[in-house]
């Protein structure tokens, strides 16, 4: 059994290969770079704390594990060019440096290399495994298509949020830990109660996110406090605003939203405040970290072995920063 | 044992299902909309008929024909959006009609689709295929990445210019054929043979596309002869003349690639001919022919059943449309 660190440590060791090919190097070099920039590499690793749950390291976890994190890696690439994003992780996005086509080309085939991985394993599983990372691979696409809809949309309700945000972030996170799961050898219900424990903490974690980015403290945030309000981008604390708001807080919510004055982030704030929107983003993540632990205490193995997920969640979602 | 026409037939039947969920139509219509705009299905065919050739269908061949089929056009989307093609088969393209950010996800939940349809057959020789799958994959992308690495050369030779067409055309056609093949239970050695009368199949067709590009008869042709000339777009055509100009032939040429006079297409014809273009040219697809028919005639079965690759292959390379 061992700690996120210990697995932490071990994954990046095995990741630190060439995947690609020596050439081309025009399509290659990219991948080389982006995978470099690095990355708390959290997904592979609760795909390894999956498996150590339930019992020792099987050697077919880290070719899924690196599968894993390579398909993460190629939606980070698409996303950047759909998002137009110059920066991630500080550095230079694969768009901005190597120009769009070669980026959408690289994400490609990093996504090829991750199912290179999958085809490693034993046949006893693989088909389980490809078919629950194909049906993850699906919804994380669907969550960006639903993203992208959304910042066309004037309204959307808290259900739809929850749902785009469950495919985009969250299914990932349960679908690596039950993929761990599967190779550990769990039962089908211990299975799916390590999925939903993921599920939860994934809308736990965006909760956070979210509540972090405009109540967090600018000293331990570690970057601009309201940058979610500056771009407009909708929210769960935006969200509930406009739902729990009155008609005239809706009314200068709105205004806000169009406007780009100097002191719109303190304004959105205390609206945010007045209807109470902090206090209840607190609770909905307080409710999905309870959710969360409930499906982790029922999964039939010792006490013991849950403590390293238990730590690991409640440093994802204590966090400040 | 079937023509072409006949597994053609019966692939567009069952090729014609729903291939996506129902919803989020703004990300699974795109889909929808591109595979009904045709084509003519040339490569799930091909893998149909390398089965065909060695024994009776394998129920298995139909996923991988789709898995084919559905990576082709993943490929044809995202290479749109590459060259920022309006029209495809004469139809507006995905990323025209629907915005770039969803074409590219769109392509990217196709290739998804694609690993489902393979991920649904036996494990006795799912590893097989899909490792060919993957490998072929690789190589299409770096087909496609050395491709635009040629638009930004000034002089690219002849030799890469092949390996790049081998890359982006001719690896997809002899892997669908050997994907086929080992549904049919064929020997390592007839796989590779079959493989290889694909590969060449494949450079004979594209020396035959870039012909009939410039001398081609506009009656037949049903496009417009010197699309490729006046795009500067480099050709085996363009590549062989600028190896076998004079100094002062050459010199023309690259005058003429960076005119854009009314008659560059005649003036650019009328060095090809003084070169005999035309000429090397019919006989380098020849030579690429009698290579993939010796490939053919090598495979351990009886000539009989080689009939409808034999008369595909010539209708493929002879056809003058």
């Amino acid at each position: 059994m061992y700690t996120f660190e210990e697995l932490s440590k071990l994954f990046i060791e095995k990741f630190e290969v060439d995947h690609f090919p020596a050439s081309p190097k025009t399509l290659y070099d990219p991948n080389r770079y982006f995978l470099q920039l690095g990355g708390k590499r959290i997904r592979p690793v609760l795909c390894v704390m999956g498996n150590d749950l339930f019992d020792v390291i099987n050697p077919d976890t880290w070719p899924v594990a690196k599968a894993i994190e390579l398909f993460h890696n190629f939606t980070l690439i698409h996303d950047d060019i759909m998002d137009n994003a110059p920066l991630r992780r500080g550095m230079q996005t694969v768009h901005e440096k190597y120009g769009q086509s070669t980026a959408l080309l690289a994400g490609d085939v990093m996504l090829v290399k991750a199912y290179d991985y999958l085809n490693a394993i034993s046949r006893d599983y693989s088909k389980n495994i490809i078919a629950l990372f194909n049906k993850t691979a699906r919804q994380v696409c669907e969550g960006q298509q639903l993203d992208m809809d959304f910042e066309k949309k004037q309204e959307v309700g808290f259900e739809e949020y929850l749902n785009m945000i469950n495919l985009k972030t969250s299914v990932l996170l349960a679908a690596s830990l039950q993929l761990g799961a599967i190779l550990g050898g769990a039962s089908e219900r211990n299975q799916q109660l390590i999925y939903e424990f993921g599920r939860k903490l994934g809308l736990a974690f965006q909760v956070q996110d979210d509540y972090l980015d405009a109540f967090g403290d600018p000293d331990k945030f570690g970057k601009q406090v309201g940058g979610d309000i500056k771009a407009n981008k909708k929210t769960f604390l935006l969200i509930h605003a406009l739902e729990a708001a009155s008609a005239d807080q809706k009314t200068a919510l709105n205004e806000l939203l169009h406007s780009d004055g100097d002191n719109k982030v303190e304004q959105v704030l205390a609206i945010f405040k007045a209807c109470k929107v902090d206090q209840w983003a607190a609770s909905l993540k307080e409710q999905f970290m309870n959710e969360a632990f409930t499906h982790l205490e029922d999964i039939a193995v010792v006490a013991k072995r849950k403590e390293p997920l238990k730590q690991l969640a409640n440093y994802l979602v204590e966090r400040e920063h």
